[in-house]
């Protein structure tokens, strides 16, 4: 597939400095590396990038350099950008690039950006911080040409732009989901009585690789038995028997975008509650996928499949949310959840974006439909599709058949 | 091995709350996952812990509340620890608890919380925020019991502790190196002409799992031929031939902590150029695994190995620092670097400790000496081992033989 070419690229940027206009800021310093992929394709681990009306401009060191010039002579180079190499330390490069390009109204990504890092900023661009070390940042401060300039959080400034998956992300995603479906056949057969789940999960990597998967989307769950009943369980070194239920979750990042598939497999055959309880799972997944309509809310959605759940007597086995976001990261907007207030924070989520399940769906959206029951002392079943949201319904990406897989 | 016993995290309590003391901190609030970890044996993804003189309030929600609870029961528990569990958002729990505990000088990770969630946690606790979005921290602010409550920022308060690895953490770290030595063996001789970068680095992948390792450490590197003259080359589409140099870099994580080891590997007999350049680099591994003693500074071993390299003609060609710290993390501190001044951050590095390299060595250090050569159409040179420091000096934990390996 490849990157997106210099003109998705050149229509993102459009967008962002639309929505900078929108807000009445001249600039937007971006550090969150998934936009600065967005935005420049860029899959180094250091840059910031600074969007003015203008002209981007891609702060990043000598290790990146070459990699970063040579890129911008292809067809997915990035339009307009001018290189700012760094010499002693990024924070620094970057303030004098502001207090250069004399732009006013700055904003930052206040959800990615760590309270030191913007005090390194303030510090740069000459603003007091008392000797408490707490940072004071004053309305505004001189900069060299004599305009001022001033930092402004925001938040979801481009997180906005990413839920809308563009004609290149939607390929990028179908090719991406289409390569787990085939993954998930050899897989399939890696799941055998007397195997440890460590030995499946070792396998089922190997298997996204070789499928042509970068990388892993996530580490790989493989949970038999009574493992199941907990939602993150990790592969361990319980051997897989006669009569599991074994949770296999997994996904691969294909040219920067994320799918993620999980499906529950029977060794032996089911008992009457497997049966019963893996009859719900699909019901409630069905319920989720039709409900994933363009004017839909996200809590919507989840009441679909909640509703399927409860109303099959498993509401309280069903402790997560039914489904995320898919795209540049394996968990982003939407958030398909009960209500707006949920648990957030935490390392993973810390710089997330607003959980709000109030979010209207949207052609382009791309999310997981994942219901699942968690039983303790029992065990754990759980079925995860990747669908697109399309102005006639919801396109499911993955093709992995929904009825229980018997070994 | 298993995780640190309970004795161990006690001592590790004890000196943070002596560090607090030392400081006029009243308590501190932990949001870094390792460092989390490092405290209470926490290997979850969402978690904040507030530690005070006398207490440890562990801040999880559904999904690890049985997990957590659990482990707390074993010989590896957390000690006097309290479970405090989300109903709603975690910065709303932490403020509760805050005002809740009543302390009043309160020290938080600077480098680890993001602007938009110091926020929050200050809006939490009552402090004013304009509209404008700036937060505007006061001096202090009433907490319920009449007490004061001011968030204070602090950076390397729980590494300046990591550093230094107790004696659980060096028995883990040589056994993961051993493992990581057993691995090397199986690994080589998957190099073979004819196979893909990609396929050799998804061997390496399974290779690792199927040692014990609980997931690689970071990303494996697998650059041949000319593809090795950039120090950070993902394993590509390009098949291994006659006659290059294959640099593989490759690392896992045992019972949580970090191991790390690139060997260099000659498909065929290396000509003179090859044969050079290699004898250069492990002279300049031995220089600075010699240098790497109690007493010296960082910039001292980095000085080393570089001026080996400078001294050979290939001072040029080495653009990164001499080796990085391993323990919790991947790269942490120590930083072998040439000066106090290096690029940092962009997203991997933005919440890092100072790289400063004027650090003294101490006794329980942990770190790789890696010194490198990169030459542009040609290739690379690299070799990689940790060792840690003693009182005796250097002690190699990684084993795998330093001469060049052909196959």
């Amino acid at each position: 597939m490849g990157y997106a070419l210099t003109d998705v690229l050149a229509d993102r940027h459009r967008r962002l400095r639309q929505a900078l206009a929108d807000r009445q800021l001249d600039a937007v310093i971006v550090t969150h590396l998934p936009n600065i992929f967005y935005l420049t394709n860029f899959v180094g681990s250091s840059a910031i990038v600074v969007l003015t009306p203008r002209d981007l401009y891609f702060i990043t060191d000598f290790r990146y350099v070459t990699a970063v010039e040579d890129s911008w002579a292809s067809p997915s180079g990035c339009p307009n950008a001018s290189l700012v190499r760094v010499e002693t330390a990024y924070d620094e490069t970057l303030a004098g690039l502001l207090r250069f390009v004399g732009v006013r109204r700055v904003a930052f990504e206040a959800a990615r950006v760590p309270f030191a890092q913007y005090g390194r900023w303030v510090s740069g661009l000459g603003y007091p911080i008392p000797g408490t070390g707490v940072v004071d940042p004053p309305a505004a401060a001189r900069d060299d040409t004599g305009q001022a300039c001033v930092l402004v959080p925001t938040e979801r400034l481009i997180e906005a732009e990413r839920v809308r998956k563009d004609a290149h992300e939607m390929a990028t995603l179908r090719h991406a989901a289409g390569l787990l479906t085939e993954a998930f056949e050899r897989i399939l057969a890696e799941v055998r009585p007397g195997r440890l789940e460590r030995q499946v999960g070792a396998r089922i990597d190997w298997i996204l690789k070789d499928c042509g998967f970068d990388r892993l989307a996530f580490e790989t769950i493989v949970a038999s038995g009574p493992n199941g009943a907990l939602p993150h369980a990790r592969p361990g070194p319980r051997p897989l028997a006669a009569g599991d239920l074994v949770v296999l979750d997994f996904g691969g990042v294909y040219d920067g975008y994320c799918v993620d598939l999980t499906r529950t497999v029977s060794l032996g055959r089911p008992d009457a509650r497997a049966r019963d309880v893996y009859a719900a799972i699909v019901e409630a997944h069905a319920a989720g996928v039709a409900a994933s309509r363009v004017g839909a809310t996200a809590w919507e959605i989840d009441r679909a499949t909640r509703g399927t759940l409860e109303r099959l007597g498993l509401g309280e086995a069903f402790g997560h949310g039914t489904g995320h976001g898919l795209g540049i990261e394996v968990h982003e907007e939407p958030w398909l959840l009960r209500t707006q207030a949920q648990p957030q924070g935490g390392e993973d989520e810390k710089a997330g974006a607003p959980r709000a399940s109030d979010v209207t769906i949207e052609s382009g959206m791309v999310f997981t439909i994942e219901p699942g029951a968690y039983l303790p002392g029992w065990g754990g079943v759980r079925l995860e599709d990747d669908l697109l949201v399309t102005p006639d319904g919801p396109d499911l990406l993955t093709h992995v058949p929904r009825e229980l897989a018997i070994r």
